[in-house]
């Protein structure tokens, strides 16, 4: 089967490799319907995580084509939706919400790799989710997206503990700040402020729900959220980034009692701990437990109740990865999916 | 009237000030019953901030002695509880909780004082509590821990999301942790690991609640805490210390998804965002909203069910207070009261 990797900084190839198979008996083999680029995956490409034949890719929906002797909640040719980190579903971490650090957590990035026609999934019991039948094609960018940037994006936003009556600053503009707006959106937030210099987010930020565009960073941006919000900070920021810029923006956004919740992979942070004791806010982030939400977004997109998949506007075939690596990188496309 | 002041390093002195009067409609005048000594008073005491006259003491407990023309909810006489913050108690920021964020936040500590005879208490309906009558002579220590450290403790277990079913440890085993271990109690916790080296403090923890003493401390203590928790760390853990060595042991003792609460004014304190990322904790903290708790805390030692009051070890005359600093500087005492 084709399978994408990278080999160092911008040198991504479609190899072939050997079908996997069922390794354990709680494993499936899925083939993909589609898959797709994360913005996390430019860390590598850029050279700022190593790379030598890494397997890329870790969010997937597909079919089951195969499952081990112990799979008891699939058949062959379910329509399944997976997180970016396998899961059991049963540890006690799993069952208080936090699947993401399951007792047997893995994760989908660089072991197994899903930019690919196929993939082993293990503890596929715990890590899949069926969708209710097959899917029109108009829906699978969206359940392809509940994979991991909805998931992520929904997990900020319940982090940060947006609801009825807040007001929600989204720091971040990518495909999961994008749809942190929208899951703020959706859990009923009052006033949803989307952090972006660019016209086309802007515009589908507005789209998801956001009522007021900032276009400042930085401590400008903070000053900007407080005029909005009487002087006070907003209830819930997003954290969607992950720089030190953009941690203290969100931190400093926040009114004192309010909530950050970030999911921007953390490079190079350090928070001063007299700022954050005196801020007062309440801070909970880190790799989303998207398992946690899987039934509930599936749900929504069935339902079109929810479009996502608006956040992929290049689609590509997985053949040609490197051009959809390079849109992304160089901010020509938001999010690329690609189709094996 | 007598009050204490510090002038550098070491140098308590107790000196002769004028008695404070009504400045603002909205003052209260209160003569101390008793007030104390905190462990934060230590940080100036040993020359980590400037003093040059300080006014020391922001615990305190007392009776009215006259009231501003606006004040609606105390009258002369009334025997009175307040926070080591001023607050208003109606601004949005209180109402959602955070009365020591006030819009109107002003720290008794420099710019008040309450090591003295009397003090002028600004926002007086937003920031004194009043007992249900005039308290029996034993109650005046616990009432007066309500006022700071038992009230930092409480919220330190609140923010730790202490409660049924919860296995909470807490580091620091001052005042501040051995109220918390308290609270934590008081909040149904199933377990509470007391981190502590000291025979004394092991004690009064054990009689407060601690159902496990763990004597080692940091990566140390965090494995001694994870080998209690089944491998994955306590659900809750409460941080009273405030150094680099504490923070970290409180979020790498604490399990993904779980709560720590900090309340240790941070010093020199640097949180790597990247372990904090995969940590997948809560953290929030902060200088504790006192009064969101005092109507509570107070009607639990009215009723007699709880005695923070035996974080008290040394008791003297307020002009003795020099000698009180030196026994808690050299931790001959947990905490100490003054009367004036």
């Amino acid at each position: 089967m084709k399978a994408v990797t990278l080999h160092g900084a911008g040198d991504v190839r479609v190899v072939d490799r050997e079908d996997p198979r069922i390794v354990e008996p709680t494993d499936a083999v899925i083939r993909l319907a589609a898959t797709c680029i994360c913005g996390s995956d430019l860390w590598p490409y850029r050279g700022a995580e190593p790379a030598d034949g890494l397997l890329m890719g870790h969010e997937y929906v597909g079919v089951v084509e195969e499952i081990g002797a112990d799979v008891r909640t699939l058949e062959v040719g379910d329509f399944v939706v997976g997180s970016f980190v396998i899961s059991d579903n049963t540890c006690e971490i799993c069952r208080a919400g936090y699947q993401s650090r399951c007792v047997h957590a893995e994760f989908v990035h660089g072991g197994i790799g899903t930019q690919a026609e196929r993939a082993r999934i293990p503890y596929a019991d715990g890590t899949l989710v069926t969708t209710p039948g097959p899917p029109d094609d108009d829906q699978v960018p969206s359940l392809l997206a509940a994979s991991d940037v909805l998931g992520t994006g929904w997990f900020a936003a319940v982090a940060a503990e947006a609801g009825p009556g807040k007001t929600v600053a989204v720091v971040g503009d990518g495909a999961v700040g994008l749809l942190g707006v929208l899951a703020a959106r959706e859990l009923g937030a009052e006033r949803i402020i989307a952090m972006s210099r660019h016209a086309d987010r802007q515009a589908l930020a507005r789209d998801f729900g956001a009522t007021d565009i900032v276009t400042e960073r930085g401590d400008e941006g903070v000053a900007k959220v407080k005029e909005l919000t009487g002087g006070l900070g907003a209830h819930s920021v997003i954290e969607a980034v992950g720089t030190q810029e953009s941690m203290m923006q969100a931190i400093r956004a926040t009114r004192p009692g309010g909530h950050v919740g970030y999911v921007g992979v953390s490079h190079d942070v350090e928070l001063p701990g007299d700022e954050l004791f005196f801020s007062g806010v309440h801070l909970h982030g880190g790799p989303a437990p998207v398992r946690r939400f899987l039934p509930d977004l599936i749900d929504r997109i069935w339902k079109r109740e929810i479009d996502p998949g608006r956040v992929f506007d290049l689609e590509l075939p997985l053949a040609e990865a490197a051009q959809g690596y390079r849109a992304m990188d160089e901010r020509r496309a938001i999010k690329v999916l690609l189709r094996p």
